[in-house]
């Protein structure tokens, strides 16, 4: 019986764990929890963290009763006596806990496929709040819960709408199927999924920085519906286009003329949308142009060959790649002349280009590639300091060289992860 | 002045942000400062996050004043008008916001070193609460706030002693450098940092499953303290042990019995510890023994080579590594006889083998290896299926293979990252 319900629900997350208060793990659960209720339409005002501690796990639940109509648990499900979720829901709303008999079958089956006697500390998986709902877990041990709590056992607490709480497990991957197979169907039944739906898209750009990106659309900065909004992170900069509305279609649609004005604006620097990576664009243009690439690869060590081989279909592009790592091997594999070595060092544009074109002859490839630089820490000289890279492509009918300067006191891993993806930029801008 | 003080700190960490609350990002600044906080001996019981709404964070920090004694707040001090962290802080506890002029000058210092003039919106930045005491970022525009908040404030909210509020930009590496330059000081002498220590020591395995460690360590998994608790990820598992005790020291000592023992009991099955990984051990252990090694990668596309030369000083024990990725390559560069392909194809124990013996010989390395599989999602077939890997180790007195069968159902990325890890974890076993 459901008395009232708001029209937009309002949702909680509190995540249970003392290693998240510990900081021992990263909480993605609430990350995806978030996402998802997103797309559902239902407007989240809080996350909340809570060690295992019953007490406050206790005014964890009460706070977040009375200021959301959905609150969603995760983790404390499992059989220790550090997991107190179940117990807390139960204490918190004063109802007793039930042995909910074929939840403790489906655990004892859990086990015995698996040759082993459950232990006895597991049978209290199965224990659930009376009147709540145990949600089959077909991944674990322990259900969900979905409980649909009725304005008499709320009237306590001076809450006099009912309250919807789900109680799902930690594991990661447990908790999603949970969610997308048993809770979301029953929070759209139930009326909790939003009127309305959140839709972003993803514009990527590469070769502008945020403060220029952002200055550059300081006028789409300030619009409502859709949002505008610039976000920074592994030297890539997107603008993310967010809009509400009643449908996911409407919503696409709102975002649409915004899109299309900073595709026009941004041009080049603009490489893809969403997922797409430089790499999964650089991969797209080879395959659609049908040429092949070989890469010689120094202080990037495979970097890049890994990231262009990520992309399934690869081998159409690739046959051979190599990592040159020794000026010897520079020499012995890709024919670097020695007096190029000698006279202007292994970090140098004439040996990036001597590269290009001995990979690219070697392989019969369309394009040749080549990286070579000072990743550190050690390595560095006044004249030639850590950070400095020289790329080359090479083909039949011409050669690009690049210098990078990347600042030295970056790490190892952020010079060769900047070099790969400036190298991938420059394979994208001559392959558009 | 200082009327009271607990002697142990309740901290509360609150991160804000609208973009956390629908999941666009995932809240790794909570988790370092988790972290952080238990190394100061700081105890936590709630993280909170709340969105860029100025009813609801003041509500929060009114919430966190009430039940924690330090208070560290994250994120909301841009320019924009989304940025409402500082002027909350400001209303909750009803005080005025001060211009502060040398880190307005800093600010105008920032951009003009940037050949940029401040925008006007960032003046804002340089809003202090009054009785606050800005925090000098080096790496951002916007000061932290560090504020020693005095009781005569704080009795309207019926708190009888002082608190301490934080402020820190959300940016993760200006928040990480300034929690570590200017408040972990500033902690650390107002007494806030506990009399109590907590430290962690993770001991890395592979090549066993999370159950299966819980099981063997099951009588250790009920200690006190230290604590011992299994984590699992990226195919690997680690056993963490934990101890509280009054200084760095006594804590190690803790847990110095029972990681020695654990040491005993995991054998080869235990790599490393804390940040150790697979490759950093590969290349401790190469370099150690003074032995070269070239790989000849196929399915992994040139992942091994990246995650060996990841560690500075690789050049030690690297010259060249391929990536033969065509069968054509694996004949023309590492020598597989036409005969191999043809007979066993190329994900063969007798391909694998043939590489390893070609790179090793073609670059006089002490160890040549290989590696050739199906990464999927497409090239299995029902005697060859996606996730079948066949690894290979040469040296001049023997040959060392060994056969992956990946759940086919894993991706093309977890497929590659996985015999990566294999591929190292057999190189290790070999090296030790």
């Amino acid at each position: 019986m459901v008395i009232s319900k708001p029209k937009q629900s309002i949702a909680e997350v509190i995540t249970v764990g003392t290693e998240l208060l510990l900081g021992q793990i990263v909480d993605t659960n609430t990350q995806h929890l978030a996402q998802e209720m997103a797309r559902l339409g239902i407007n989240c005002f809080y996350h909340t963290t809570v060690g295992d501690n019953k007490e406050r796990i206790i005014a964890c639940i009460k706070a977040a009763l009375k200021r959301a109509d959905l609150i969603i648990l995760s983790g404390g499900l499992g059989p220790t006596a550090d997991d107190l979720t179940v117990e807390c829901m139960a204490k918190a709303l004063e109802v007793e806990l039930d042995m909910h008999q074929p939840s403790l079958e489906h655990i004892k089956k859990f086990f015995s496929t698996r040759n082993i006697v459950m232990p006895e500390t597991n049978a209290k998986q199965a224990l659930i709040p009376r009147g709540a709902e145990p949600l089959q877990n077909d991944t674990g041990t322990a259900p969900g819960i979905y409980w649909d709590v009725q304005p008499e056992l709320l009237s306590k607490l001076n809450i006099e709408c009912n309250r919807i709480m789900v109680a799902l497990p930690g594991v990661p991957f447990e908790l999603k199927h949970l969610f997308k197979v048993q809770v979301t169907p029953r929070l759209m039944q139930d009326g909790e999924a939003g009127s309305a739906t959140i839709y972003s898209i993803d514009l990527r750009h590469y070769g502008i920085g945020e403060s220029a990106l952002a200055e550059r659309y300081a006028d789409l900065l300030h619009l409502s519906n859709p949002t505008v909004a610039p976000y920074a992170g592994h030297g890539e900069c997107r603008l993310r286009v967010t809009a509400k509305a009643a449908s996911l279609e409407e919503a696409k649609a709102l975002t649409k003329p915004v899109v299309d004005q900073i595709i026009e604006r941004s041009g080049p620097l603009l490489y893809g949308f969403d997922d797409t990576n430089l790499e999964t664009e650089c991969a797209r243009l080879l395959t659609q142009k049908g040429m092949t690439i070989s890469l010689a690869e120094s202080c990037t060590g495979g970097l890049m060959s890994k990231l262009l081989t990520d992309i399934a279909g690869s081998s159409k592009f690739i046959s051979l790649n190599l990592v040159t790592y020794a000026n010897e091997a520079k020499e012995k594999m890709v024919g670097v002349p020695s007096e190029i070595l000698a006279q202007h060092g292994a970090v140098s544009e004439e040996c990036a280009k001597s590269m290009a074109r001995g990979v690219r002859l070697l392989t019969s490839s369309v394009i040749g590639y080549a990286i070579t630089g000072i990743a550190g820490p050690d390595g560095g000289t006044a004249d030639k300091p850590v950070g400095l890279v020289w790329l080359a492509l090479d083909t039949e009918n011409e050669t690009i060289t690049k210098e990078l300067r990347l600042p030295s006191h970056l790490s190892r891993k952020e010079i060769r992860t900047r070099t790969a993806k400036e190298a991938l930029n420059m394979l994208r801008l001559y392959l558009v």
